[in-house]
């Protein structure tokens, strides 16, 4: 047999995955440190209690024949589907039918698995620094070319999140095909106003262009920005939206999210919903009835305002990063409608220079800017994600040690 | 942007979709028709009481800040893998270590994604019947080339499987790189011996292929037969195998399954369990903690012993179902060890012909033979999967409509 080669230009590992095994390492080297993880975006905070009492529920259908369920539908269920409609689009103005919606276990599935309904030969549009996995996947499938020696690859072009234009980038001067955009933004923490969509959105119903909208961090906007890029006309023409449960309900370990594909969203005659929906049908088989009764929670009255006191207490956790490392006389952007918190390394340090003075001088984890592509360079992510005493005692960590 | 043109080759909907919407219009036009679905392969037993409790345990560690479990790793958790390595491998004589297991959310995931670490160009050999799954994900992929007017794919080869062989297909005269095979087998039912399966394996080791084995079925096999390709000699320099806990267990509606890629299994000096675990970290975020404690205690003492006798209910299932159609004069195949029966449709008669006469007539849900390949035309499949006394009553109505 041949192997895809496309997956011998990857470099062998991912940027969790090695910061997970540095980690490790130095725990291994170095065992009474109390090392404080701030990098990876995963969450800490239980799950919301009507969710708990959902899931209980849930599993007791499985025990019992009456009750029992299944292979569930390959887009999700009504009772969860028509919820996510009511709530996330209904409530915003936003009218999304409820089969334009495809429950699944994972953004990261979705962001990556979206790639099989389009051409290899697209143009696509990254921004850097950015996502690993947009980048990942498009290697993985033949449409980013080389890497080259400044370590971006031959055939995407660069949209620039730079300081100078406060990581929201402009428009390529060329015609590209697909066009990956995440807001709020992960790693930088911004978040775009309409205008700024409504740029986006008129470049790509211009050029023929479609948007993949990352919005997982949607429910952290606090400012009166959208939260779904459905909000800015013409959208449903162009783009296609990626949800998640992970960080507002707390489910990166049960694992829900979902993506929008608008049925008015075409290529010529061909509506990209139906290949979405073909390409569910076929690879996928649903979501764990137990987890989507857990989802359906999440937007009753109860499991409204818990997952509101989740973001909240995250929010905080990034605000105080925030303003803790302005104290510390960093310069720091993010964290006002994000958990994230960026921002940049000491002068003359690299990123992973950073990370490797963080951690082995104040024990605190966090995550390269580099590791988001060359552009991120030089800066640094941490996430609110932590728990709040953690987070205080890595800020005055940081704080003391004078970098 | 530019679709992924393949997408077009497809038929608009696949195989289940199709009976799901034909049995919704039935029933609509016939509201008080009885109907026994025995037509696609879902469970119907309530889950173990042992996975029960253990998903109850693992809801409420995740209300707990100490206990709670955000994102899980890609490959599956220690707790479960080394289970999985003891029970159905070690226990076996099979020798395959944790790190070649990887836990996913379904089979049908894991034989569809499979796709993306092998090239576009591969020479691709199919059974036929088959599960569409792997046909219609290599149309996706560009490997199937056009649909001929036979209703076969141009650039696919060809394993027939007919009465003739007694569903067990003959090794292909030219060389092909992947080849998929599926024992016990869906849809015929019909098992194969260490001697058939090391003649595929010699021919994949000759011939510098891949053979991509479905074994989720293994857990009805009765006779004294393997269960896991890796029995066989010689099969880690040239096996993918796939394992599922939806029939055994019960699992359809929790979505647990994993994908066993040896180390040895190389391409040039590539291994190809370093690919799938590159695309798994990349594309997929690992399963529900929940899920995978109720896929732990599957294989605790009272786990297995209550799985033993789920299967034992659905064998019993298909046994009836053999025997009644046998008594009702069709020829038929499988139930053995499979809880799928495979049986002629009455001379002159086309498979969906029969379903819509058996749906029509006796108000039972069959899965046409044909559906699964040009080669199924006039075969049906009825499954063991329902209630036992559906399944008896759904007999006797079929003994009684002489067909």
């Amino acid at each position: 047999m041949r192997i895809n080669e496309n997956f011998l230009k990857l470099q062998s590992s991912y940027l969790f995955s090695t910061i997970g095994k540095k980690v490790k390492e130095y725990s291994a080297a170095n065992p009474n440190a109390q090392i404080i993880r701030l990098g990876i975006g995963d969450v800490t905070r239980p799950l919301p209690n009507a969710v708990i009492g959902a899931m209980h529920n849930a599993v007791d259908d499985m025990a019992d024949e009456s009750t029992f369920r299944g292979y569930p539908p390959e887009y999700g269920m009504d009772f969860v589907v028509s919820k996510i409609k009511e709530y996330d689009f209904t409530a915003r103005g936003v009218d999304i039918d409820v089969d334009e919606i495809f429950l699944s276990d994972g953004a990261k599935s979705d962001t990556g698995n979206i790639g099989d309904i389009f051409s290899v030969d697209n143009v696509v549009a990254v921004c850097d620094p950015i996502y690993p996995v947009y980048v990942d996947t498009n290697v993985m499938s033949g449409r980013a070319g080389d890497i080259m020696p400044n370590g971006r690859w031959s055939k995407f072009v660069y949209l620039n999140c730079t300081a100078e234009n406060n990581f929201l980038p402009e428009l390529p001067q060329e015609k590209v095909d697909i066009i990956y955009l995440c807001f709020p933004n992960n790693p930088t923490g911004m978040a775009a106003s309409k205008e700024e969509l409504k740029k986006w959105v008129d470049y790509a119903n211009k050029n023929g262009s479609v948007i993949l909208f990352d919005a997982a961090y949607e429910a952290f906007i606090t400012e009166a920005l959208p939260h779904s890029i459905f909000e800015i006309e013409g959208a449903k023409t162009c783009a296609i939206e990626f949800r998640s449960f992970s960080k507002t309900a707390g489910f990166t370990g049960v694992r829900c999210a979902y993506t929008v594909v608008p049925k008015e969203l075409k290529c010529g005659d061909v509506s990209l919903n139906s290949l979405w929906a073909r390409r569910q049908a076929t690879k996928f088989n649903g979501v764990s009835y137990i987890t989507q009764r857990a989802a359906e929670a999440v937007y009753s009255d109860e499991g409204r305002e818990q997952v509101k006191q989740i973001v909240e207490y995250y929010l905080n956790n990034a605000k105080v990063i925030s303003e803790g490392l302005q104290q510390a006389g960093f310069t720091v952007w993010g964290a006002v409608n994000s958990p994230y918190v960026w921002f940049k390394v000491p002068d003359g340090m690299k990123s992973w220079d950073f990370f490797d003075v963080l951690l082995n001088k104040v024990q605190v984890v966090g995550t390269p800017g580099s590791g988001f592509g060359p552009a991120g360079e030089g800066f640094f992510r941490l996430t609110g994600f932590g728990s709040a005493e953690k987070t205080l005692e890595a800020i005055e960590r940081i704080k003391n040690a004078n970098f």
